[in-house]
């Protein structure tokens, strides 16, 4: 059973997240249904981390098992064929070792959140970006951003359904930049908890807003508690934009 | 009877170009339903140019005469509310002179065409790109554009329903770029022939496919007829970019 590398760009738009669910159609399903259909039996597609529901991809990555070894670039042309029409794209694959693990040997994601801050609505880019009309301060998000930089307990801005078993995590970087018309909010970690990238951008946008002192942010993350921390920004601005593997992992 | 000019975003994706249609809802049509909505009366909305089918638009440009003066932002707001759910935004709306014509007035139009060239389709992208999956060769395609720049009989880069009187324009730029994964061929002129810009594209694009020599172009402008030049590349990849009016243009 030879194994295959997976790098993947989807539309989270009308599907419910990477992870395969009983009553609506997910990433992961595309997926498995397409390889099924190209080689005739299933295999499970092992993704490097769920995105929920509406969250894009840029580069996701997963791992599969094909029953034989097959051309790089006809698993990619086949795939992308049987996929159709779902907004999922297989940009590569790539045979690897036998013992290769999509999710496991990841060292890093990188997850680009994207804020259209214009009065007008989106209209090229619906379903892209979050809207918020009002002028956002970007230099006081980035300065607020820094406080969460580092190894902290995220309980403030990890979702109180989040499996995880600590909530302690290394976030090694959070940028905010804007971009003409959009601010971009970059954040690096070896890993993230559940709505973690969401609930900190919900909560620089408050600061952004001038509805938070940029102090309040490290009172939030102090309070250990998910009441204390900013909403939830909405799932369409997100994209997991690269998982990061040790040079020669494959 | 106050004249405004109004700035305009939208996805041509669905709609039936500019021009108001008889059975197909038009950019035209939505924004004057909208005014309609706003101040009960019907008010034709005159826009700086057609755009076809299924191409999108970041700054389109249109006058109209409201029964009575408005403060531009409420303007702007209640048509971006009134237009929902159609893909076209308000971007700004402008008091100007009575005399004041989008379309006659207007001095150039900048068009951008965007061409997504690598083997996987268009996901996050699909119906913003024209996917062409070959390798193109931009550097030999911007030489080629090269050939059109400047003042030509262009009938061979005009659709055969072209209603203008004359065939000659000036094209005062064609510049080609690769931007990542997409190329892009920027086309700068006082105004264009019906299907020019993308009559020009798809010539480019055999060039850029190496089935057209450079010098292939020039013949096909000479020979002024729409059978000796390239084939119409499709809507989904041109951006009307900007309408541009002489300072103090009001």
């Amino acid at each position: 059973m030879p194994r295959y590398k997976l790098t993947l760009e989807y539309a989270g738009t009308g599907l419910a997240g990477w992870q395969r669910q009983a009553n609506a159609l997910s990433v992961q399903e595309v997926l498995e249904r397409a390889v099924e259909k190209f080689c005739g039996t299933f295999v499970t597609v092992h993704g490097a981390g769920r995105t929920d529901a509406g969250v894009h991809a840029l580069a996701q990555t997963a791992h599969l098992d094909l029953p034989k070894s097959m051309p790089e670039n006809v698993i990619v042309s086949a795939l992308n064929h049987l996929v159709r029409p779902a907004p999922v794209a297989v940009l590569a694959a790539e045979r690897v070792s036998d013992d290769f693990d999509a999710r496991r040997q990841a060292r890093g994601r990188v997850y680009r959140y994207r804020i259209l801050n214009r009065r007008p609505p989106p209209v090229l880019e619906r379903d892209r970006v979050w809207h918020v009309g009002t002028r956002l301060d970007d230099r006081a998000m980035h300065e607020a951003a820094q406080l969460l930089v580092g190894r902290h307990d995220f309980t403030s801005f990890r979702d109180t359904l989040c499996q995880a078993k600590s909530p302690v995590k290394t976030l090694d970087g959070l940028d905010v930049v804007r971009r003409g018309e959009e601010i971009h909010i970059e954040a690096r970690a070896r890993s993230f908890l559940h709505h973690q990238v969401r609930n900190m951008v919900g909560t620089l946008k408050l600061v952004g807003a001038g509805k938070w002192e940029v102090e309040e942010v490290r009172r939030a993350l102090k309070a250990r508690d998910r009441r204390a921390g900013g909403p939830t920004a909405p799932p369409e601005g997100l994209y997991l934009v690269e998982v990061i593997y040790a040079a020669g992992t494959r």
